[in-house]
């Protein structure tokens, strides 16, 4: 139960630049914060006062990080599920609950259950031999995708397959300890589509607008909000889709669905049960961001507007590159574009790894898109001016 | 100088709200920040990660304070300008500076120096008996304004005042050892405005959209932005008031003008440099908030667009009453307008005492303080539904 004598505590494990920025909601709200952080110079431990370090995969520095808090929730999914039961066990309210979160730690689960519910996914089966991927890439069609069940993230663990000596290749990469596999058809998307919706426990939920996701190299690296030119039809296709996998799912807090945009149809790919970098944007762009929305939908709150405070948003990742000194880049950035917001995580620069994102509203999407790429890539290091 | 080696740290005195709501700037912005509060539950030491505790009024807990900062800054103006020239002494970039900010503690010195540079000011002159003020009145009309020339805020140390006996009183409020008073013309004023600029050490400034701020008791109650109805020839006229005060005094960082609106002209009340409770709405309601442009401000860096998202925000102050729970108040103030942007403080709740506020964006200015000072009314306990 969440306690009503005082502001509550939430508790969030996982100290990266999601609960960094959830921070920043909780500190508007007036509500407690926590984060459990492996290292004191994570994105959230450099700022929130409450933080404590310690292993999201120790059952004891959990317990103990939960021990005061009102609701315990996740920066990332990576918290293994019998933990989380330990502590719903003492009768500490985990948002979302372990048996929900559950879809969001293992793809071959998260398929059984869409399936079960008649969702729209890719043809799909567990596997662990390269004759099973060849087997099931003649009947559904080439190539394939191949996914490690668990532990993945930023196109970890997922590898598109063109014959049988490539399944080979992937599938011994997996820990000799028992990397579990999924094969799935390969969508032909035209275009990456992300549906986020908040629901609280009492089931009131609410649906963002449907946003455009550009990934490279597995990584999120552009997200415009609302989808351009998505039909009305598609949209509320879209988010009815997600609303219904929230409830049936249980989910409390933030959902993404990452959906294939064929044109035609949609078709689920991966679920998300927190704030997820397709939402960046609505901490400029939404009259309620995701953030704020992760809290309220955790702390049993009445959930906030989740529409669209400009007529589009565009949100860039900054990806490190050779420049380790991010904030070297503000003088420029700034004095070129006093309209962008951006906001840096604090972490250490390395090739590839998000460090940052840019945001911009307004009216026309390929100016958003120009300005927001010129920072981006000026953070990166890839241009002079 | 500001550090460009790496993310430089912004120390800010004091722990109040303002320095909370800077601390979530300064969280996007990646930039190191740290707060010296005076007690660990102050408003932005319950959330700064780098907060010292410790007094503005110790010079050497300033300066250990200061020790590793690459910039300076305030939450408030109380602290003593002879602490502050120790720090600028030892090569600390204090912004504002000491000699910017005195203008900001000492109501006659600032009265001096406006008046030096012709601006429109209220007839004022120092003053310590009670003949004088008497003698200030019958030349320049009753009732008159008596103020303490330091320390005071939200109304604190400021007396309208009809006849002798009454400023005899006033005066006799007064530190025995040496409070320093002036005496003012009392403006018929049909409205009160506040002009905000952001201006950087090498003398770029920002003017944000000019607002009509409601006190009640002095106490700041209700902004609405812009003003509602203020000619373009006022408004342009406010701003200017504004960047010239900026430039004139050397202020860096954020400047608040507090103006009387007697329909005809425009006179100034007050001056604060820092972010302001008359700048609030810029969270939600400007491209960039005050407390992000006092940031990059304070750390010479290019200044954000400060123009309004929105035709009108509305803010109002949630004053303490008789809820001590504030968090009590959100099952019912979210469920009623899930558009309301609400900020709590973290403080604890006594009678009068400034402990959030509600802003809200849109179209009907009637409409926005309509919400907004039903859920400030909410939060205070003054209604039941």
């Amino acid at each position: 139960m969440v306690s009503t004598d005082k502001a509550p505590i939430v508790g969030m494990i996982g100290g990266g630049q999601l609960a960094r920025m959830t921070a920043e909601a909780a500190t508007a709200l007036g509500v407690g914060f926590r984060v459990l952080a492996e290292r004191a110079d994570d994105p959230a431990a450099q700022v929130v006062r409450d933080t404590r370090i310690g292993s999201h995969l120790d059952p004891q520095a959990v317990l103990e990080f939960a021990d005061g808090c009102d609701v315990i929730t996740f920066d990332h999914e990576h918290v293994p599920v019998e933990i989380l039961e330990q502590l719903a066990e003492r009768g500490i309210a985990v948002r979302p609950s372990p048996s929900a979160l559950f879809h969001a730690q293992d793809k071959a689960h998260m398929r059984a259950a869409l399936e079960g519910l008649g969702m729209p996914c890719p043809a799909w089966a567990p596997c662990s031999r390269a004759e099973e991927v060849v087997a099931f890439g003649d009947t559904h069609g080439w190539p394939v995708v191949l996914k490690a069940t668990r532990g993945g993230y930023d196109g970890k663990g997922v590898w598109v397959v063109h014959d049988e000596a490539a399944a080979a290749s992937a599938l011994a990469s997996g820990d000799a300890n028992g990397t579990s596999w999924l094969v799935e058809e390969h969508i032909a998307f035209v275009r990456e589509l992300s549906a986020q919706v908040a629901r609280s426990p009492q089931g009131q939920a609410v649906a963002y607008p449907v946003v455009q996701t550009k990934q490279i190299d597995g990584i999120c690296a552009e997200v415009i909000a609302p989808a351009p030119g998505l039909s009305d039809d598609h949209a509320i296709r879209a988010q009815e889709l997600a609303l219904r996998i929230a409830g049936e799912l249980g989910v409390v807090g933030m959902l993404a669905v990452e959906l294939f945009d064929t044109g035609d149809e949609l078709f689920i790919n991966e679920l998300a049960m927190r704030p997820h970098n397709s939402g960046h944007w609505t901490i400029e762009g939404a009259v309620t961001s995701q953030f704020e929305n992760h809290l309220r939908a955790v702390l049993d709150l009445p959930l906030g507007d989740p529409r669209a405070r400009a007529p589009h948003a565009v949100m860039v990742n900054i990806l490190g590159g050779d420049v380790g000194n991010l904030y070297s880049a503000y003088r420029h950035v700034f004095a070129r574009d006093p309209g962008l917001k951006v906001h840096l995580y604090g972490k250490e620069v390395r090739p590839g790894r998000k460090v940052g994102h840019v945001t911009i509203l307004g009216d026309d999407v390929d100016d958003l898109l120009g300005r927001g790429r010129h920072a981006a890539d000026y953070f990166s290091g890839k241009l002079d001016e």
